[in-house]
């Protein structure tokens, strides 16, 4: 249970406690954030509304630790990270628990590994050594050896709907590349983070490395983004992060924003493995993913079929409570339930065609198929992050393709064709960061790159680019008084 | 000569033109800036005062070129680099007579080599295969495909100091990678780009895949940076960027902005070798390099020996026009040479031992070596960019560190010891981007990478580096319907 | 003309000389060796019969021209190469010549550049730079600089199909990578090989570092690859090289040995796209090339098809002297024609279905296609390095694999189908050095890797995958008294 | 206790079983193989004498167990390494135990750990993507994906002096790489071995994949080197490497076969840190290693204040049984303590100093430091692999580079100075494989390489390099039907 067994001691009364300098502490703000439960609509938790000043005093904590990690023998570094992987492990129900009650996620999505870690061993303790005799008119007297050292203090700021999960991404290259980290979880989604962080905490990390502090964006948001001691900031999120890297100084910015990725169908696709990607990848999470499919661009010959498998797959979906592990729960907030339904009205006067009927209780929005849909309709280009899902007919290909890079997004794509020419040609195509030949967007394996073009994001992650992007270069050159060959 | 022959069509009446869509233009303004010649303080030149209409123009040429570029074979784009860089050694004459005359440049030092070109070819050529199967739990179902594809428009900004080499180490990776490229030159420098430019442009590389504004920066500066055709901003220069950075949008940046490069001398240290580092490190150009020695932290031990060392070689220093090739030129304009006094004066308050008398005429300073300069001078902490150079004289190594380290800038430093283990360990130690050891800081050789930690900048240069600083990464996923393993 | 004007001083009356301590020598045997032209059955060319005592002097000079070469800065081998190259480019007639003359080459295929040098000088520039610490239990106290140093001497044995071009292909990697040559050319395209070492020598490569022995294999064969002077062998040829490789001492070998490459031909081919790549893959330069299509294996519902439209195809090949262009020219050697006369009647015995009639002049064999071969026939198995092509029906993928898989050899293979998933469950299951969807087998463009499986081969080529065989791993260890980590 | 617990079923009688095709199996020959305990010159254990037929068995075994083997994913290859590693950390005692009496190991000396399995993940899960138009003339229409593919069966030969931990060295690369594995233990080891084996075995690795054969060398030695189903050998030993390198057919070698690694001493090295080094470097495991200091070349003018250190260290070693954990035990063999006393022998007679009395019992041979030893004397070149260590004293640095390169030997070699340019300028001047700064010579960390040149080896260690080494590339070329770029 949530805030229960080791995690008594991250709850105060009946408002979780924030994370500074390696204790769980009180906000002297004395004024706490609830967070609503999406299928209930009830505050579920507290959690601390932190104050300027307390993120001051994790900044001045995580610049200290930092040094001190920073000279900590790598292997050490992963050892502490395989240990917290392992309590994290053990402690996943009160996590699941939080993520039931907080963002309704079915219960059965469990939480993340900790991964690759040895990855990181590697990547940190290889750099290159360079000789000058490369270069035109140069001798061989200058030995260059290059390291990637750590950035300082890294800022990850998670989103709502994998807030453990992306957080994770986020906290474990920073570690292992000898930076401190201070998360700010989003509101939703705050109470599990806390739970997860206590891991790391119980793990035995040095005081001050990592902290995690909850509050107002209002207050604490723009405070903690345009914070000087801040060296990195890693976000998933929605278009703040736009403003966010508007107003951060000259630092590394490692983004994800969003998407609207197409599934571009050919006629000579499988239909049966696209309809169930196109479930898997639209309906998934109620299409609460960055990478779910969020439009379908199929060719006109073939759109009836592929249309009535789809229908038939939605009519299977279970819409309910998450607790139940329904495959449908309500979305996130009524502010989300309430676009949603603005995007679906817009189509309906335009004259889209309803595979099933348009229902919704609260939150709760029934899965919903749109045929029909044409560029006129808002639907067409913008996000509904829930599960509602267009289906535009195209009659060419370079119609799919043109209809996909329109779009100010460029996260991911997927085309279904069983022919190689075809697949290659339109995946070079597509100006999307990843394009998924025969299956639905996906991010992961966490060592594939993961990243999205135009407004979806700057920086690639995955376990190698998130390091690469957490650590800058730094070179000693040996000179030599005489040109000097390594003789074998 | 400057404007002639080859060059004649660059130059309209007595204003030089700006470059835009493949051709050379006049500026629909009517105005011109004027180019004052450091050493006579007198206009030298005159450049187009581009208006943002014309900005704006130059971004829509570049947005469209770039996207045949980007499907333009390496190895022509390699070639095209080629023949613009044999054009431009061809062609040094006029550009060195406008860096002697806009810059005050000692005439001896010459145009840069475009280089590297096939490293470019080579790391644009080859990206990574990864296998779903090093991931716990996945089988070998997906083939990832990573591949280094263009950002689009690159927008490049050298600094006065190497207004040509600089634009090239910029303009060379941004179009082998395949980007387009928009240059804004230093105002004092823009004259030799524009000759550059030139280069290229009978190269014959597309229309509007290169193109060259000037103009004043109040009309044109943020217009430019901020300008949402922009992809990525690689900047040299002062700490101008770090505002640019503030108000750029979610693109990458490539920053390189000044230093206080240290040159810690040991008991130990072969102290000829030191001085005469000193001398190249200090006084080259005038002390108007980023990684020129700024300051010198010497074991008090051996301190009276390398003064007079140092001292005996500025005495050999000429001073006077660059025509002549005179090692110490006027400075770049008059209010450089201001605040360089201001900084001498402060010193000279505060009790700094002058090793020669403080002599100025017009932009001219002679050469100055101040001895025992204290920490509380501003000449300890401040960048002249100049040719005066403080000593500073330390009791021990970690005191020789900690000033260093102090420092807001973290470009390069140096340390000069025999010993192998005091030479690592104080390497390690130096919190900035390079550390030469027993050698003066420098940029270079060109595969060698080049960065700055702190306000010295972000992102890290050099050919490979540039080059995966001005790409993206795009990855292509085959998802097949059963595991398969490559069999040998 | 090869022997004149540039050429003259490689010729001594009608014996063209060999290349030792960087002059053109005539050999104390007093003996020649004929060269036989393919087309005529008659001497074309003679060349030295070389003594072992001349093979010792060489390989003296190799050994020591080797270690100056070593330290020769990188970028200066580079340019040596660069000149070698032009000077190549600018002297192909006469070597074309000779491969006409010698080897029955048609004179529209045209000399090899050397390519890729400047990859090889990135190579060879950059090591690692590798820290203790990322092992359990050390602490960073430990900086392993790791090197790529050349191995010494460098026999090169290229094959007579391709004299030039795959011994330059040797040469370039062996000789930037600081290693000394020894060329021994085949009889037949000795005297191409040795104008193209001139080339090299006019360059001014250092005496003694590149040498052309010719002679005997009965008197020099085993004592050149057994000559304790020899660090690495590269040969290109037949199955001599595997008795070579039992000989070898304990040296890297680079070998390529032959195959019998497979293309198997699915139901949904293009069979167009099938039939001309058989035509090029199976009778380019008469079917000696390594890399031939050397059996097709085709699904039997589109046999029919295929076969007539290679027919038509095979119809359409001009047959004559190379001189004229002719597609299909004499075989190299009388040896070689009966050898290919014997597997072509033992397909006639067996019951293969002929589809030309069987042609033969002296060494000239009309190409020829033989349907419905079965397992039993030796040409099902066997090379026949000429321009004879079985094709095999088979009814299922499987056993079209299995017939590639179950050859001794496994130099490349390809198969031809749209479907993106057979295509590449297929290219995983063939066992061979690689596999080529949708295109006849073919080595090159050069940086891609090339080798092959089982008796195919060992050590890979390619620019890359040859300068790593032709270097040997170097690292220096430089030990610290107390663990440091670099700060930044 | 070896032999016992979970090593009961390792044993039959007093013979221990070999393991083949997943079982413990007595050889059919009825015959066993003495294993003679080096202190005690008592027979210890007998282990089976397999036959040809056997040996045939398990190479058949191993072939076909390879194939599976090859398509389990990369994630269940390393759990099972994983597995296996705990097994063995469990049980070192039985195994240090069998050290102890089969080659008299100090009993402290424990068993290795088998490291850096997610670094062959890594390896192993990612290849290269290479795209046609980086070369010249060609479009982008070749996609080419390389692999990294198994060779097969690996035979693994480690030597006596670290039985287990260079069989573990050999098998976890071998294993993660995809290949199977057959161990021959040397006799003096097996036992050790066996029981190592036995925890691959409890781990559940597949039936065939590991094997273990002991038995004479006479009756299957060179039977399994020649075998035709071994396509790697990875020998670690003595020159019986050079004979196998010239029988074994055309497959990979990764041979490690001895050195006589030198110690230069410079004037102004550390001599505590050089005499614990040489203590360490030269006496460890009674000076029984591959990368011993073997000879201490030291300038003239410190030479007798280092010898009187060294000596003052020898004198502390204790001298005695390997179970009482004494720094010197006896000798692997009776004819290896001959062949060291003849050695000393002939120092002897040449005029020596001898710093302690030469002193003998058994293969016990007390700790013995020898001065002034010259050119001539047989110790200034062989390897003694004994406890007795000669120094040269030497007049230059050049004198002491050139004794260390005139060596037909080039396994490691270490050069003490405080002096950075002379460190590095001797580094690259001695020919060996590492050079080690400022510490004795040593295998390991084991992600740094280790390599031999000249007789000393061929192929580098470590764990990339051997996964490297125990794989072969194989391609893929997707080709297109018209040209194509990835577009962002």
């Amino acid at each position: 249970m949530a805030g229960t067994g080791i995690f008594t001691e991250i709850l105060d009364g009946e408002v979780y406690k924030y994370y500074s300098d390696g204790e769980w502490r009180t906000s002297s703000s004395g004024k706490s954030v609830a967070i609503v439960n999406p299928a209930t609509r009830k505050t579920q938790y507290k959690v601390q509304a932190c104050t300027q000043e307390e993120v001051n005093k994790v900044m001045e904590m995580a610049k200290s630790a930092q040094k001190s990690w920073a000279k900590t023998p790598l292997w050490k570094r992963a050892e502490l990270l395989h240990k917290a992987a392992a309590i994290l492990k053990d402690n996943k129900a009160p996590i699941a628990e939080s993520l039931v009650k907080e963002i309704a996620k079915p219960a059965k999505d469990s939480v993340t590994e900790i991964s690759n870690v040895c990855l990181g061993v590697r990547i940190l303790g290889e750099g290159k050594f360079l000789l000058s005799d490369s270069f035109p008119g140069n001798e061989r007297t200058k030995y260059c050896l290059t390291s990637k050292i750590p950035l300082g203090v890294v800022l990850a700021i998670p989103p709502f709907n994998y807030p453990v999960n992306l957080a994770v991404s986020k906290i474990a290259p920073a570690l292992i590349a000898g930076n401190s980290l201070v998360l700010k979880p989003p509101t939703q989604g705050a109470v599990s983070c806390l739970h997860m962080v206590h891991c790391f905490h119980l793990a035995g990390f040095p005081k001050g490395l990592i902290s995690c502090i909850t509050g107002k964006g209002s207050e604490i948001g723009d405070f903690l983004t345009m914070h000087p001691a801040v060296n990195c900031i890693s976000f998933t999120g929605g278009d703040t992060g736009i403003s966010i890297s508007k107003k951060a100084g000259m630092i590394p910015l490692q983004m994800e924003l969003g998407g609207k990725d197409a599934c571009i169908v050919l006629e000579d696709a499988d239909l049966d493995l696209v309809a169930s990607n196109i479930i898997k990848g639209g309906f998934s999470y109620s299409g609460q993913r960055c990478t779910a499919v969020k439009v379908v661009l199929v060719m006109e010959s073939v759109a009836d079929e592929l249309v009535e498998k789809v229908k038939a797959k939605v009519a299977k979906l279970t819409v309910g409570p998450p607790e139940e592990n329904c495959d449908i729960t309500a979305v996130v907030s009524e502010s989300s339930a309430n676009f949603i339904e603005g995007l679906v009205m817009d189509a309906k006067e335009k004259g889209a065609t309803f595979c099933q009927e348009y229902k919704r209780e609260g939150n709760l929005i029934w899965p919903l198929l749109l045929d029909n849909v044409r560029p006129d309709m808002r639907i067409a280009w913008e996000e509904p992050f829930g599960p509602v899902l267009p289906v535009l007919r195209i009659s060419s290909v370079e119609e799919g393709i043109n209809h996909c890079n329109a779009s100010n997004f460029g996260l991911q794509g997927c085309v279904f064709t069983k022919d190689i020419n075809k697949a290659m040609l339109i995946s070079d195509a597509m100006e999307t960061g990843t394009v998924q030949i025969n299956s639905a967007p996906a991010r992961g394996p966490d060592h594939f790159p993961f990243q999205g073009l135009k407004d979806s994001g700057i920086g690639s992650q995955g376990v190698t680019n998130s390091i690469n992007l957490m650590t800058k270069v730094k070179t000693t050159v040996i000179n030599l008084p005489t040109p000097s060959y390594s003789m074998g």
